[in-house]
Formats: structure tokens, C-alpha cells, sequence
């Protein structure tokens, strides 16, 4: 291949996003930075592996985006702001398109949520495998937990749910044949919107908190499992989008669907009335679907008011 | 696959290494922790990837060791101390025989050095990668950068230089079969020295450092570009292991070989007699190669007293 490892680096990873409170950023060992006094840090890992995650002939912008974003939402999850990350890249070769593209995505999106590119690591091989760690930070002791959960809590979630899984039965289709909503539904796997605005206003008020990328059920089984508590939903109030609305599988979608990247959290009742606020400052849609309840299980009732085990499936990877 | 995701990190990747200075670990979105006050945060990230870095079928207690190895490395090369760590892992399949010895590799380097793991996330993929994140800290203003190297000053390495390149000859024989040289340069590749102690011994002494994984010409070159500074260093003078002394290509496995993890560090002329100190306190063998220059170039200069140009040639994988 005619680029070298570091001229890649320099060529496609330096400077992409901000440098506030980076200390030291790409080119040398560490990267050096200061959090500020009072604050814990946020750390997480995640990875994207071409067709288990997305198809390896996508669109490298939005990769990149799909990449970065889903990261971010580990952070919005916990309440925190993005700080900083770092990039593991195995590529099977340099393609400059595909780095150029790629990069382009990395950056406008490090450049929308305004946080830097602070170190990384490019490897050859097989396939295309993309680790990000995000680091953000939060006022000590103010981080939103999936622990947290108290009997009778409000249950919500943010958004519409199921989008993202119905775009799978896009992705091999070429964008150019796609109608609006295909278009609104691909858009919603590839760049999803990681709700770290909701996650900071939710720092004195939600008591737990996940953003839902293995789908509600299962998420919601996380804070469940982490609280040591049940929960009642009602899945007739999940709110879809236009495009999922009639759809005769869009509940199914919205409850079992991953890669949403919605919050979901839980509000003592005495704090519900700050729901209707929030939503209108930050123009996102949050519907409560549930209550928290004494015990370990998870039930759906009807509209018809049954009540029913809802099974917790969601994607798991093994 | 018998096993899932979440089963498969409960039973191999809790509770890994101390939990000291760790808020919150591993099973939220998010890990927690707070820097200690008047340091500043190092953070890392390197991926090894199968039959590129290791062979596919290598001991997989051997393959943790020198993943996580490799990352503490380039904490060795700021000076600073190992905090956390965080874990992206591609495979393609879960085998628990190879988590299983994995994990205990993953476990005992975790033990050895006091650090963490925080969080991760588990992939299927086409082969092997595996992404560690590190993160250390370091005292503000007193991480060894590569950036420092000032004219006059002399250029240290620790230990011994080319064992691990030596090595790769023999990795396709069964260790039954290696004799007691063999084995000492597989355990140089396997389970490199990640210099901590070094590092922080050398904060407040050395100008400039830096961890050889590329080899001794090119990452020394990676100073004297960051400090805009030259070298002339005497091949002659570099310490070799009783295993690589009597072979022909002995002074070129030390000045290109990669993967040794020693430390190449650059010190004051003032302060060059505390190395013996050093070297004694710490029993690690600190030799001095040469001296910073003006100028850009590298130069190598024989017994003879004849100087020329040192190719700066390393592993690129690209």
C-alpha cells in the first residue's frame, strides 16, 4: 500500500474535534488531560465489527458517525459530558476513499458534540473492526446509574423506538431507491442521536438511567436486574415514528429492536411533573410506558388491561 | 454458542485487578473513577490483532499477557502510574477453554501491576482483535514527553534490545521443543517488561522517552522528530542478552527489531550519574548509546570512529 501508518494518522486523525481541556493529544505515547475538580470521569469501550454491525460496503461517513455516536450514548446514559476519545481502527487495507470518508464522519461528528480525538491505533487486518473509548465527565456523585430504581418510579423513554431495526430491511438497498421514510428509518441505524442533553438534565432527577441498544425489554431487564426491582409497561404507549406507525410488527420492533440509542430511565413520581419541561427545552419526545414495582419481573399489560411475562430478548452478540 | 454475552463476562471478565481508586466498574454503561487531585490523566490505546501480532494459536494466557503488556508500556513511556484499563474483544467463536486461560492472563498481569479492569465489550468477528484501553496518571507538568530531547543530552535504553524480534523465528515451535535461549527470547516477546518503575523513577530526570515497539532506530527517530533534534548513537555500545550476543544480525535485530518495550530515554549531561542508581535500585541494566546533536539526522558511529546515516526503517502496518 503507498501510505504509511503515521502519514495515515497525520493525514486522516490529527486535529478532529476539540482541544478544550486536552492537555496533550495525538503523537506521543499518552495522550495528557486535566479533568476538572469535582468530577468523576466516565469510561467506555465499544466496538463495530463490518457485517455484524454494519454492512462492509456502507457508506464509510456513516460508519464513522454510527461509530462515534453509539459511544457517545454510553455517556449520555450515565449523565455525563463527552470529554474525549480514542480510536482503534483495523482496516484489511488504506483505501484513502474510504480513510477520507471516514475521517470526514469522525470529524463532523466530533465537531457536533464538540469533543477531540486524542489517540489511537491503526492495525491491518481482516476485516473492518472500529473500537472507540469515550471519556467524558460528571459531577461527582451525580452520575446516573442503572442501580438506582425505587418502587413506584415512573418508567420512560425518549424518542421513538424500533426505528433503527426496521432499517435493517433497508441496508441492502441503494439509497437512491429508498422512499423518505426508508430514508428516515436508515438514518436512524446510521446516525443515531446520542441524548447527552437529556442525560444532564437528568442528573438530580432520574434514579436510574440506560440508553437502549440491545432493546427496551433487555435494557430495561439491566436497570431491573442492577435495582433489584420488577416493572409493569404498557407497550400501547410507546410512541413510534410515522414511518414504523403502520407497521402490524412495530410494537415487536419497538420493544425487542436494539441500536435505538433512546434513553430509558426511571423518575420518582413526585418528580414527573419536570418531564413535560425537559422535553419541551430539548424538543424530544418523552413518554412514560410503566411503573417500577416490588419483585424481579418484567410484565407487559394490554390495553385490554391483561398482564402478561414479557420475555427480555434482545441482540446478543454470543 | 453455548454461551452469552453477559454470561460470558460475568464468569470471565469481573472482578479482574484491584479496584482501588475505581468508583464504579464494570456493568454499567459507563465506568466511574476520580483522578487523584494535581495529576493529570495518560491515556492509551493499542490493539493486537491475530496472525498479525500473534499467531492465531498462541497460548491465549500468553496473548492477555502481552495485550495488556504491550498497553502499560506506553504508560512506562509518560512516567506514569497505571490506574485502569478497558477491553474491546473480537472473536469468532466464545471457546471457554481459550476465554477461560485468557482471562487468567488478563488476571495475573491485572494483579501484577495494581490496575483495573473498568469495562469492555465482546464482539463476534472474522478473527482475533483485541483493543486495550489504559489509563494511568501522572503528577501535572511531570509526564516524560517525546518532545524534550535537548543538544547534549545522552540517550539511555533500558535492558536489552532485538530479543523479541529474535523471537518471532521461533514461534511456530512447539515450546517442548525450544531449548533455554529459545524460551528466554519467547518470553521477551510474550511478555515483554512494561518499564512502570522506570518511568516514574526517571520524571524529574529525563528530557525525553519513549517505549520501543517499532525498534530503537525508528522510535528514537520519533524523539528527534518531536524535538527537533539529531542523534549519533554507537551500535556497539547496546546491550545484548546472552541469547542474541554470539548471532551475526545481533546489533541489527537491536537497532530495527520491535516489539522489546524497553525504554529509550534521553537525560541531561548533569544528570547522568544517577542512572547507576537507578539501574541498581531498580536491577534493570540502563546503558548509554549516544548523544543528541543539532540538526534532524540520525547517525550511527562505528568503533572505528566512522559516522554515517542510520536508516530509521521500523514495522509499519501499512
Amino acid at each position: 500500500m503507498a501510505i504509511g501508518e503515521f502519514e495515515l494518522i497525520a493525514r486522516y486523525f490529527s486535529a478532529i474535534g476539540s482541544a478544550r481541556q486536552i492537555d496533550l493529544g495525538i503523537g506521543d505515547d499518552c495522550a495528557l488531560l486535566t479533568p476538572p475538580a469535582g468530577h468523576q470521569l466516565a469510561l467506555s469501550i465499544d466496538t463495530l465489527v463490518a457485517d455484524v454491525h454494519f454492512p462492509a460496503n456502507a457508506d464509510p461517513y456513516l460508519i464513522a458517525q454510527k461509530a462515534l455516536r453509539t459511544n457517545l450514548s454510553d455517556l449520555a446514559a450515565v449523565g455525563a459530558q463527552p470529554l474525549a476519545f480514542t480510536l482503534a481502527l483495523t482496516l484489511s487495507n488504506a483505501d484513502e476513499n474510504w480513510l477520507a470518508a471516514f475521517s470526514r464522519g469522525l470529524r463532523d461528528c466530533a465537531n457536533e458534540f464538540d469533543i477531540a480525538l486524542i489517540g489511537g491505533d491503526t492495525t491491518r487486518g481482516p476485516t473492518i473492526v472500529i473500537s472507540i473509548q469515550i471519556t467524558g465527565i460528571v459531577p461527582t456523585h451525580q452520575a446516573l446509574l442503572r442501580s438506582g430504581a425505587r418502587v413506584d418510579d415512573a418508567i420512560f423513554v425518549s424518542g421513538t423506538l424500533g426505528d433503527a431495526r426496521a432499517a435493517l430491511q433497508s441496508l441492502a438497498v441503494t439509497s437512491s431507491q429508498l422512499n423518505a421514510q426508508q430514508q428516515f428509518l436508515l438514518s436512524r441505524y446510521y446516525t443515531p442521536s446520542p441524548r447527552i442533553a437529556l442525560g444532564i438534565a437528568l442528573r438530580d432527577i432520574a434514579t436510574a438511567a440506560i440508553d437502549i441498544s440491545d432493546g427496551l425489554a433487555a435494557d430495561l431487564g439491566h436497570i431491573l436486574e442492577r435495582s433489584a426491582v420488577g416493572a409493569i409497561i404498557e407497550p400501547e404507549k410507546l410512541l413510534l415514528s410515522v414511518a414504523l406507525r403502520n407497521r402490524a410488527d412495530a410494537i415487536d420492533l419497538a420493544l425487542h429492536g436494539g441500536d435505538d440509542y433512546e434513553l430509558c430511565f426511571t423518575v420518582p413520581q413526585t418528580k414527573k411533573n419536570m418531564m413535560q419541561n425537559i422535553a419541551h427545552q430539548l424538543a424530544l419526545p418523552l413518554t412514560e410506558i410503566g411503573t417500577i414495582v416490588a419483585g424481579d419481573e418484567l410484565f407487559a399489560r394490554a390495553t385490554n388491561g391483561r398482564t402478561q411475562p414479557l420475555p427480555r430478548s434482545g441482540y446478543s452478540h454470543f
